[in-house]
């Protein structure tokens, strides 16, 4: 077997590598284009190469979504009993793993017990809107989106020693009375009376909603004091102090996480949870391609030096052989370690052997009553924040005024993850009561959030995953080197990784997408199988930082 | 007839009262209760009071509502072929009037050629969280609502001058490098070394994401110079200058109007159409209460000397007269001021009288292709701002990602909808899209944005409406004693006014829905007939201004 089953570089390389390397439109920054496989020369009749791909997560059934529609016949060995890897939602009847404290033998920790109808996302649970291959994939499967609300001004912070247990900040009050005093700080420094400044006091009025003199004293921005009423008019509750909102240093807690790119508006979700793109996914590849989904199927090895590759693997108790043309790996490079490689490159070793991934935890609770949306609280989907270990506070963006919900009740990472994930079940979820309780005293009513209507995952500790992404940090020298090595095939154009864990976005499914595309591209002789000469390190950090 | 008839004031009394002047949650600012008339005192079977309801606005119909469950018999009196007043959403078929030059005249203006299943609202177009009395009325009559997205960080401002035909500004953009520059401004102001100074420092480069010396070079916050790509990756684009961005006065046209409390996250609008609201109230009042709505039914005179209150009206070409225990007015004030009304004090009369109606167009369009969602814009709700005369574009927050939609081509206050209102509808259009070729060039596509597929009112040429709110303004002293005076009820308790008009809220459905509860409750004397002493005025002006 040689590369040469692939098809030739053509005209139209050139038109979908721009694509790929994205055009600025008009409006400058940021605007994507996603290529389109569909216009790429394909294998002939007969001579459709094979591929294996190891891992059925976002970035493994991409890859065999757009190669298998041009032809390719692909096999995709997936260890678990489901596709889709870290976009799991959990529902009644799931059934949680994770390895036991030596790390090396799956255990059952508990089962989803939610109504039915009820779900949650354990892993990705938003789209951003300039995520264009996420949402391009959604639409050609049909996979309905709904807005995901990322901020509401009625959501809230609570900082231990600043906010009394149940009694947090309201996010309209902190964003608004912040603005409002850092504007009339620098109102105050501005001394000319030309035009220009004249029109910057006039901007910062409208910023910070100041007085005629530049001064603060509280907006409506921040709320009301009392409801309204025919008599009772809008007049603004006193301010948060400055001093009180310095010393708080809520800006630590990710109050701001919403203003960063990735999670600004209008982000979105699938209707019905988000492995409705994974089935979607492995419904299309499976029903209207040359493509096989074998679950439990679990990758042992991988030999570049015969004809092809060769895969071994263990399914049904078995431990069994495939060939391919080629192989693309979707396997979390921790777990990828673990395999036997033969033929590799010791670069190539290196490499994987390079970066860890990120301990991460979540938590989830099912409520009997959706008291978030009631007159007290007023939230509609959004985050609250805390420096309680659980970190945040999700509240759904689906199903709004109905009885019954979900709330991720924890989404932690770094030591918090660590010590979280060393707990057991049980234990998770009681410290993950109490952190909900500062922020909401209904957390101690267990008839409204009953203890075994609680789930919990440390994806740290999930088999076959090892962690939430993988945790590049462009300081470190051997990441530099790995990342670039990971960006090309080993065994002469046979052997790709996939994965958020080669993008620049890890942790998102965007990554992986993007991933699977440029390793699509290269087995079609679209792209050269070497990465440019310089190629930048991702930073993981961006999602465990306070922001 | 006299108002004996009405419940006496009971214990319950002050509950209610309590309720309804609100009560401040522990989180405090806004937290609104909306009170229930269930628990209210029914008056005995056989002796329901009778309760003529003058127009079938919002205000009109939940007064129906609330008296109709008490047992009431209401009658409401609607001179329009359809319930709902200013809550008008637009469809295929629909015919919109409007008075001709003289004033006097409704003439068929154009009629609506929307595909069936698209639909614009043409009054009210979003419910803030925080509008309690919306928000359970929906919940109470079963009408759906799905998120309202107000503002994306995709939306653009254009302005003529500052930036070009086609090429306006990012929301992201001016937003995030606002700020940054504000921040990095007073970041250098900063002398100190305390921790106080500190903390403050930190802050603010979270707040505007400066660098490690406060510095402001341009943040991933306002997008990316370049789509991402494996080996492409997020890089901040060259930040707008503070320059030109104060040049643009961008923040005199709205920009910071999502700031604002009444427009924060999360916001609702109805499954379908604004009218929904108003579709469920009609079919449940007239299904299940005693209450009767008369279409196509013009009051023309109130009597207020003889016994009750005597009402005469033209239906089907004729003049017909009725009488009922009270009378309960949802006529917008500039109308009410035409009718005859007999009986009713000077101070009333001058009341209605003193306020004006506030003049504001609308223009719609259907657009056969979504173009605002395709890579170039992404664009998923929100609002794009302007200089040009159509002021505001909105983009539909329903069926995302689906083929065609409509959009909100104008919403313009003041001397722009004077100007506007006074065009022929098709000149409307050519003005509008003049507009909208500044924001996006595929207006100048007549096959994706054709003529024939707008709409356009002008809420003050409307028969029965002349205008869009009643134009409160506290520093008219006319305004200040004619509020209070409405607050309060002629002949004895038996004629009052409802309606946003009489409420702090003008323009929107929650002060609607508040003057009528407050008006129920007089009539039920639960809440005392006389005003408090001291009543502000209403100001208009937080919708029109430039925010």
């Amino acid at each position: 077997m040689s590369t040469g089953k692939s098809a030739t570089p053509s005209a139209s390389a050139q038109s979908l590598r721009r694509a790929m390397s994205g055009l600025a439109g008009p409006l400058s920054s940021g605007e994507g284009t996603v290529p389109d496989f569909a216009a790429a020369p394909r294998p002939a009749a007969g001579e459709e190469p094979s591929v294996l791909i190891l891992g059925a997560g976002v970035g493994g059934l991409t890859a065999a979504y757009e190669l298998g529609r041009l032809g390719y016949r692909c096999t995709v060995l997936e260890p678990q009993p489901r596709t889709g890897g870290r976009n799991r939602t959990a529902r009644k009847g799931d059934k949680l793993y994770e390895l036991d404290g030596e790390g090396d033998r799956p255990v059952l920790t508990h089962t989803c017990a939610f109504d039915k109808g009820l779900y949650l996302n354990l892993g990705p649970g938003r789209i951003p809107y300039h995520h264009r291959r996420v949402l391009k994939y959604c639409a050609d499967l049909g996979v309905s989106l709904e807005p995901y609300i990322m901020e509401t001004t009625a959501n809230v912070l609570h900082r231990a020693g600043h906010t009394p247990p149940g009694r947090p900040w309201r996010n309209r009050r902190i964003a608004n009375d912040t603005r409002g005093h850092l504007a009339a700080l620098l109102s105050a420094t501005l001394t000319g009376n030309d035009e220009y400044t004249g029109l910057l006091r006039d901007l910062l009025r409208k910023f910070g909603d100041l007085d005629e003199e530049g001064e603060y004293h509280g907006s409506t921005r921040a709320g009301y004091a009392e409801p309204l009423d025919v008599h009772e008019f809008p007049q603004p509750a006193d301010p948060l102090s400055l001093t009180d909102l310095v010393a708080s240093e809520f800006w630590k807690h990710r109050f701001y996480q919403p203003v960063d790119y990735l999670w600004q508006a209008t982000m979105f979700q699938p209707v019905g949870g988000m492995d409705k793109i994974v089935h979607a996914l492995t419904e299309r590849i499976t029903s209207k391609y040359e493509v096989t989904v074998e679950l439990e199927a679990e990758a042992l090895s991988v030999d570049l030096t015969g004809e092809g590759v060769t895969v071994t693997y263990r399914a049904g108790g078995r431990e069994l052989t495939a060939t391919a043309d080629y192989c693309v790996s979707n396997i979390p490079f921790p777990v990828l370690q673990q395999l036997t490689l033969t033929g590799f490159s010791q670069a190539f070793e290196n490499a994987v052997g390079a970066v860890e991934y990120a301990p991460t935890c979540k938590v989830g609770w099912q409520a009997n009553r959706r008291f978030w949306e009631d007159d007290h609280h007023q939230i509609y989907g959004g985050i609250s924040w805390t420096d309680h270990p659980i970190t945040q506070f999700w509240y759904p963006s689906n199903d709004y005024f109905s009885r019954t919900g979900t709330l991720t009740g924890a989404y932690n990472f770094g030591e918090h993850a660590e010590k979280m994930g060393k707990l057991a079940p049980a234990d998770r979820l009681s410290l993950a009561r109490d952190g909900a309780a500062q922020l909401h005293q209904e957390f101690l009513e267990r008839t409204t959030v009953p203890d075994e209507l609680g789930v919990t995952i440390a994806w740290h500790k999930v088999p076959h995953q090892l962690g939430g992404w993988a945790d590049w940090d462009p300081s470190d020298e051997g990441h530099r080197v790995a990342y670039k090595q990971l960006l090309e095939p080993e065994g002469d154009g046979r052997f790709y990784v996939v994965g958020d864990q080669a993008s620049p976005l890890p942790g998102w499914q965007e990554g992986a997408m993007m991933s699977a595309q440029y390793v699509v591209a290269q087995i079609l002789g679209l792209l050269p199988r070497t990465a440019p000469e310089t190629v930048q390190v991702p930073d993981a950090a961006f999602l465990t930082q306070g922001l």
